[in-house]
């Protein structure tokens, strides 16, 4: 009997250990990398009160009265007035409010005459004065460590005066596609028999995709000698190595024998695509060896590399959600199956069809084009039923 | 009055001409970036039928007797023979079929005997074998101009063969910050009324996203003569200028000015926050002058920025949906609002909710973090009631 899906993410789960590889990288440069350190407010922000609009910093209650203007506070300069009863201070946006001043009368609800303003619409109190800690307050726990770090996140470390900042190192994923009817990318097809690698670079891709550095090794023939010293200096640069192709049933799969030498922890699993996969284990390096098949290899890769990555780099699982389904499914395996669908927001609605979808082997590359998520048909289930709620898996 | 979102926008989409930039990069450099070339399918694929598995090519009606096994099609070679009355050919994943077989009978259902096998299991006609034309057919249209290149997209690229692509230029999108209170990244605070500058790092990160090169420029001081000498040059390497701060009612809002002296084709628009924006066009490049306050300045990035790239770059605007909204909203100005929300999926409902979010001004940076999103508030609406069906802007 094949071991069950839920079954391989746990044995996989289980071997993995913490990753702990952090670099110091600047803040320019961290779009998109995971934070490896809690970020907490040094202090509150604002520190002061501080003006959000142009206008006139006075005591809340004398608005009723014409005011004197002492003078200007331009931001970034320290005011150098103090409002006493009677008077005020221009005030810019992003100038700190003057001693004294608890409320901004902004521009336009003002007639400024012979150094002396007159209110002709007054405002609620504190209004348009940003108060101490109105974004964050001392000691707030900003960001965690594991943050995948996005325009805003990066920002926010700039406006705290990060300039270098500590992130895990990008997990080093190799590629290794090997097939003897596979030629690369630039080769010349020399008979009808051979096929592009497209494997290589869309794993590549992928893992790019998951923050990580990829690494695409030379295309690997069926050669049982090459193979197994190639799968062994391979894995000397890598965190995790992918292989494709050579691991199902055939006198040239010399991948799946290569991959037994190492500590192998799944091997074959109750799914469809990817039957045939192998994991195994070379002290902290994994070695993936997926299926040939494109389709396969794109999935698997999302489904065993991904919460591998997740694992190492603190990543939540946020990329599976339920979705009803337009149409019927009727499965076309025992296997549990992972279908190429469309997923689409209608109305507060997310929905999933099989809209362009060919049917087919696992070679169809083009199923997984135009943002393609996975939707999970359940081994319980012989047909999933129009409007039924299914499982889906977003791609990276 | 002030001009409508709506009318912005169209305003804004009037003075866009096509963006033509195309460039031919290598397609090991394509992720992301936008195809500017149709591609379809120069032939069937597979072009001949092919084996989805490894076993024994034969003719379905004859898997009641025993079978001679002619000899074997490695994957990527010629097939060697036909397989007539009474014989097969051992065949592996992604073999060509042998002339005359019709079906794949897999190497599990099969016993081998002296050269002769013995089918099992008998499997149904055109088993495991790839048809002609099963990923795509010869015209047919796979990736149309304007297709955002993922990893499936390149996969399907390099099996077609393509090694060089023609794809747009990114658009240059120069961010130029102002304002004499903020300091630059590395740089000290000379005192309180000083702070960091985030808003020209959160842009370019944001115009990366998107798939623009981004181009910071040094900060710019509040000086008249400075302020127009460096938008012009500033200008010179860009094809959008993004400029943040002096745009409001200050005595010291010198871009404003500056800005003035281009076509301007928006001035103040209905909206909170951004309510001071200013575009101008010089020749077929945008000057997107945006208020100071972080979360004003990537909210407009993203309501305006993004919809001129949409229009060059050919990208669907499918970063709005509806949403249901958790918990109650009271519109806080008499503007439309975007508000800073969270967006979840459950259970096939897309949800949103202010969980986390802070109370103030534009000035809060880290309302955008976390994967937010932001929640339009119409102008009609006081009250945005539980439950009720919202619209919701992704960020990039």
């Amino acid at each position: 009997m094949l071991m069950s899906y839920e079954t391989s993410l746990e044995l996989l789960k289980a071997h993995i250990k913490p990753y702990e590889k952090v670099e110091k990288i600047a803040l320019t440069q961290c779009l998109g990398r995971i934070l490896a350190q809690n970020i907490k407010a040094p202090q509150n922000q604002p520190e002061f009160p501080i003006s959000a609009m142009d206008g006139y910093a006075l005591k809340f209650d004398e608005q009723d009265k014409p005011l004197r203007v002492l003078g200007t506070t331009p931001a970034g300069k320290m005011p150098e007035f103090k409002v006493e009863s009677g008077t005020c201070v221009k005030t810019f946006t992003g100038s700190l409010m003057s001693e004294g001043s608890d409320t901004l009368v902004p521009v336009e609800n003002v007639e400024l005459k012979e150094g002396q303003i007159y209110i002709k619409e007054a405002v609620k109190k504190g209004f348009a004065v940003r108060k101490v800690g109105e974004s964050y307050q001392k000691g707030e726990l900003l960001l965690a460590k594991g943050t995948k770090l996005d325009y805003s996140e990066i920002a926010l470390l700039a406006e705290l005066g990060f300039f270098h900042i500590s992130v895990f190192v990008r997990p080093v994923v190799g590629v290794l596609s090997s097939g003897s009817e596979i030629k690369d990318l630039g080769e010349i097809l020399e008979n009808p028999a051979q096929i592009r690698s497209s494997n290589h670079i869309a794993l590549a891709n992928l893992a790019q995709k998951l923050g990580c550095e990829a690494r695409v090794f030379p295309l690997l023939k069926d050669e049982e000698k090459l193979t197994q010293s190639t799968l062994e200096n391979a894995l000397k640069t890598c965190d995790i190595l992918i292989t494709t192709g050579g691991v199902s049933m055939g006198d040239f799969d010399f991948l799946k024998k290569a991959v037994r030498e190492y500590e192998v922890i799944i091997d074959k699993v109750d799914i469809k695509p990817g039957r045939h996969i192998k994991i195994a284990q070379f002290e902290e390096k994994f070695i993936l060896a997926l299926p040939g098949f494109p389709y396969s290899a794109m999935v698997m890769f999302n489904l065993y590399a991904r919460e591998l990555l997740n694992a190492w780099l603190l990543q939540p699982k946020d990329y599976v959600c339920k979705a009803f389904l337009q149409g019927v499914y009727k499965r076309k395996s025992p296997h549990l199956e992972f279908v190429a669908c469309n997923v689409e927001f209608q109305n507060g609605r997310i929905v999933a069809n099989l809209k362009g979808k060919k049917e087919g082997s696992s070679a169809i590359i083009n199923n997984l084009n135009h943002k393609a998520a996975l939707m999970i048909v359940p081994k319980e289930s012989e047909i999933l039923e129009n409007e039924s709620l299914v499982e889906v898996i977003f791609m990276p």
